[in-house]
């Protein structure tokens, strides 16, 4: 036995870690190609059938209503649940949003879609569960980075597909002003960049702000090229990686001026709008303004947050100097759960994890006249209902050819009540069936991934932070929503896009 | 590109599955062993001169004085910060153990000297930080099972080595009647078991109750032996392992049984006694006992720790019943942070970590007339802390040959105040060095963790959840804890063992 492992432990030696390393790297992309390839193919081309059923949908839109709101979305990057201080964070100071929580209805059981960006996004855009868009195997990454050419090899999606329909579509087709700004995340090759999907003007970055090439865009024209070397990205600011790409500290007030530029223009224009804030912070890199920098007791992420706070207050705060306050549903939250430096409140989890702290996201919806103020509601919501709850406002019908998942919101909203859902599903970072389901007071864990031990899980949400697996307390819940989960799989494995 | 990638695919299929596999765990066990060997070997043979210096130090302690209370340890093995009803679970019951907490004062800051169990235990006999025992490299196991044989192979150590001072050896030099009930996990090779190391009487088993053979022992006989297959063990009570072992249904009580015998043999004995109740659970695989099963609200985890609360009821019904009360200090603790099915509370981390979750546990000590009833100290403890309390109350000089790293509580415990540490370190599973440092308000982090963002992380306790990092912020603390941190690793690094 000693004899074997002396002998082993100097063939390693021997053969050198380099080799050791390079193996354990080709194995793991073996592992990472056959992976991917169990998964379903995701097509960049459109069905030419669902693209006509789409156009003709878009066509059959009329002129929205008169009283129809205006829309702003504030979308924060990686903003944990726990990271205001209307959410009870004790270092980080953020009094513009906590006054808007006052001014509208806090959320307290409002879900991204996705423990993570790409995933979220496509979601929130098009209503319905990541995997309808093909969004089933982790973010998008730069078609020129090395993860951009894997996953093309790999064939598991790079950019949004076409026959989606999203939300600046619609809205766009009932005459609204559609502009965007901020982070898109959702495709970088001509044809899926956000003026190709309802946005009539853009101004932002397609990538992660650690992702390179980090082209500075505005419409269809890179403005700023990133000179820096592509490669691994920037993950720590306190590792940068040198010159050449975008000034970091000045991104927030940018978003923030292009966002007032374009409600002023709607404004002059006299259009309804909606205005898709799509921050690029906090996610990592954690870059704060210069004149801020240094302020905030949550240290370097709490600057980062906090330049969000102000960034949110100044573009309220044009809205009411615009006079467009009462006719704008404004909405705010975030892509995800915290990551690197961010707090997920009480909850278990993280980032890129179906765990609460992974998808349970601050949410301020704010509508004066119309949603009462200083509310706060544990009815559960996703990001997906915005979809058909902007639809709803504007007096549009949902698309008929497809799934939409999401739900009209607008009852709970002005006159609270119960949530519309009776169970929401949680999707992973890779995979296109639901990993987890919650109903109002349970959530069930289809695999609590302990190592020899990984097996369902039911907690009892608001009493524990997914601690006590309760199966065997509650055999009748389990059973129901292990059916509910069961049901919902089938559902995604025979018609994963969902259509009709 | 595309055919290169079809035929790696092609390659990696021809080989299969399991070649992949067996090449995968190749390449861990290579690196494990290299791992492993990068550490310090462990000598189970104890070194002559420190044996002789231990003799010396034993035989110079006198009797205890009169006045020196009993001491009643009740371990249990990964009951999380947030498992007790008295520290906020809303699930859980337990009546009897807030009661104890009621009679006498709760830490809030205390800590197990590891995110393990074997560390945790070591250090808490012997009252210095794990590595000085040498234990460094994760738990011990089973010496016939397939991890004893490579722990062995790896020579990292299975057993604790016989130069340490353990607490029962020198409170037994004192004239103490010394039992130990439970779970030893510091060795189970002839020399190295409880009562090789000062404990008059032993019933318990020597290893966590997942692991196998788990056989039942009575002060040095097998009076069970595991008749089940010796492999990975048992880690899932869904997934029972078969018959022939303990009926873990009925451990919590047969422990209790058997510590309620001992308090009254050191009752007609009239000695003074410590007893160490080192029970088996809340530890994976959970069996609650039958009478009890199904009431918690808690579920099956619940009902565990339910049946723990009724033990400690009992054991200290029985100190009340035999009139020891007033003369016996009883601490209640745990070995490390929540595990599966567990509740770290609101704090971030779990079992395995050095982040709060992972080492922070509860801890009430009872001593009526002595510690005042219905305390609460948020001032910083570790178990470490026992061997130098119990020996400064029972009079007796601590070792001089070796570094103690706890401190005396007794005037905290006694008269209320700040702690006797200005830092408390926090040691990996696997490592020597210590991986953390806290202070009163601070907790410093050497590396976070975080791929490609591995860098320290400065958090205020208290504030958040090791969230947001405070190193920009208060460069000035981080400074001090990063020098603190780095002179214990010095420490650690040219004198291990903390010989003088």
């Amino acid at each position: 036995m000693r004899r074997a492992l002396r002998w082993l432990r100097g063939a390693a030696l021997a053969l050198g870690y380099p080799l050791v390393i390079a193996l354990a790297a080709g194995l793991l992309f073996v592992t990472f190609r056959l992976g991917m390839a169990s998964l379903a193919p995701v097509p960049t081309e459109a069905d030419p059938d669902r693209l006509q059923a789409k156009q003709e949908y878009l066509e059959s839109i009329g002129p929205a209503p008169a009283g129809a709101p205006n829309f702003v979305v504030v979308f924060f990057d990686d903003l944990g649940w726990g990271d205001l201080s209307v959410q009870g964070n004790a270092l980080i100071d953020t009094p513009h949003i906590d006054r808007v929580a006052g001014e509208g209805l806090r959320f307290t059981n409002f879900y991204s879609a996705s423990p993570v960006c790409t995933p979220s996004r496509a979601a929130m855009l098009t209503g319905r569960y990541p995997p309808r868009a093909g969004v089933s195997a982790h973010v998008y990454f730069p078609d020129e980075s090395w993860m951009g050419l894997a996953r093309r090899a790999a064939g598991v999606g790079n950019e949004l597909p076409r026959d989606e329909i999203l939300l600046p579509e619609v809205l766009r087709s009932a005459g609204y002003a559609t502009g965007m700004v901020g982070k898109w995340h959702l495709g970088g090759m001509e044809g899926h960049r956000p003026r190709d999907f309802g946005f009539d003007s853009y101004f932002g970055v397609l990538w992660s702000n650690d992702m390179t090439p980090l082209d500075l865009i505005r419409d269809d024209a890179v403005i700023l090229a990133d000179a820096r070397p592509t490669g691994w990205g920037e993950r720590d600011e306190e590792q940068p990686l040198g010159p050449g790409g975008i000034d970091q500290t000045t991104l927030t007030q940018q978003y923030t001026d292009e966002a007032i530029a374009f409600l002023e223009s709607s404004k002059r224009a006299d259009r309804p709008f909606f205005l898709y804030l799509a921050h690029s912070f906090p996610h990592v890199p954690h870059y704060p303004s210069r004149e801020h920098a240094g302020e905030s007791a949550g240290g370097r992420y709490g600057d980062v947050v906090e330049d969000l706070d102000r960034s949110t207050g100044a573009v309220l705060a044009a809205l009411d100097r615009l006079g467009l306050a009462g006719d704008t549903l404004v909405v705010i939250t975030s892509d995800n759960g915290a990551d690197y430096g961010g707090s997920p409140g009480p909850l278990r989890g993280r980032k890129g994890e179906v765990l609460e702290g992974g998808q349970r996201v601050p949410a301020i919806v704010r509508w004066p006249g119309r949603v009462p103020p200083g509310a706060v509601t544990d009815a559960m919501a996703m990001n997906i209902d915005l979809f058909a709850t902007f639809l709803a406002l504007a007096g549009m019908a949902l698309p008929s050819d497809r799934e939409i998942d999401g739900r009209d919101l607008t009852p709970l909203l002005t006159a609270g009540g119960a949530s519309p859902h009776e169970q929401l599903f949680y999707f992973p970072v890779v995979g296109a069936l639901p990993e987890a389901v919650r109903n109002d007071g349970f959530k069930l864990l289809r695999a609590s991934g302990d190592a020899g031990r990984d097996r369902p899980h039911l907690t009892r949400l608001g009493a524990d932070a997914e601690s006590h697996d309760l199966r065997a307390k509650h055999p009748g819940v389990a059973a129901e929503l292990e059916a509910a989960l069961a049901a919902k799989r089938a559902e995604f494995e025979s018609n994963p896009r969902g259509w009709r």
